[in-house]
């Protein structure tokens, strides 16, 4: 491996090629992904679209379900980056909530497959789908420290997400940014602010 | 049918049979379900369960897909009747959401295989889901109006329960309810209440 990654073809390094494929196939299966559903993406399809071969394919992934894996983390990556970014110290919430929805936005392929048709039992997905919940939440509700006030907060938030974009993203980004932060709000205070104060049951 | 509906044996007749069968094979799913898991669960082992034969399954239900979406169907209306039941006209949010989580912690088996360890991306079963949120939703956020804080309160409840529930029941109904009410209240208002008031972006 070691002496592979000083192997270089025409100035490009051995691991950058790697790279580069990686991210095509990645490209490659969200368009796959998004056009055939999950189910019906087959490993040669996927190929095909980043004009790689098979052998590249099973190299650099292993199997087709490690690579679904992957392709989710790397969406998940990116969003948060992309959340992360947009974020205004000013306004962190409504803007990092801005930012998350102008992502899906912005990528309706990766929105529709990770977020919307992700109905998926592998404990590595799940896993990965956990992580990402838990990063998102520090961005969009960064104050709220109950754990189940958070868990509220991040469920709204994915729902409200769940809904715009399979609803066509009707609202415009600023609607809907800011109904969602009345949800990341209210996990921020200690006892209800709503005029209909919770009663003890 | 007809004839068959009218045909008793020991003064029970066809239907009551019929129903009383449907109903042992439905209980004993979800028993095997939460043992084994939903992908592990043989059409024999519930029938094992239920003490009735292979045939008496096929005849009920069709086929094993069939059954989970019925044994779901049966869960969710027996789940909403519950909640119903415990709406106090004086406090119908926070009741009903006491009634909602006391179901839950009384019936933990459906509480795991139908609200924690549901991946399933069958149609029917996906259609059942969503009917259930919309009919739960009417219940525990009655007064919310606008489309997507609707779907914010029912996310934030939902992904509230499924925590409480993996997490043990650690919390009190009462806490959890009182929580997941704030979640529900904060859709009723037309402006943001929080003392963050959010900014348009």
């Amino acid at each position: 491996m070691e002496k592979a990654a000083r192997r270089s073809y025409r100035g490009v390094s051995f691991e950058d090629r790697l790279l580069d494929r990686r991210e095509r196939l990645i490209d490659a299966g969200i368009a796959i992904y998004a056009r055939k559903g999950t189910e019906r993406a087959s490993v040669a399809a996927i190929c095909r679209e980043a004009k790689l071969t098979g052998r590249h394919f099973y190299e650099i992934f292993g199997d087709r379900d490690a690579f679904f894996a992957e392709a989710f983390r790397s969406v998940t990556d990116s969003l948060l980056e992309l959340v992360k970014a947009a974020i205004d110290p000013a306004s962190p919430v409504v803007s990092a909530l801005g930012g998350f929805f102008n992502a899906l936005l912005d990528h309706p392929d990766e929105a529709r497959v990770f977020l919307l048709e992700l109905h998926n039992n592998d404990p590595l997905v799940l896993a990965i789908g956990k992580d990402f919940s838990a990063r998102l939440t520090e961005l969009i509700a960064p104050e709220v420290t109950q754990e189940l006030m958070k868990v509220g907060a991040e469920g709204a938030i994915m729902q409200i997400a769940r809904r715009w974009v399979s609803g066509g993203y009707t609202e415009s980004v600023g609607d809907v940014a800011n109904m969602a932060a009345r949800f990341s709000f209210v996990g921020q205070d200690r006892r209800p602010t709503s005029r209909h104060p919770a009663k003890a049951i």
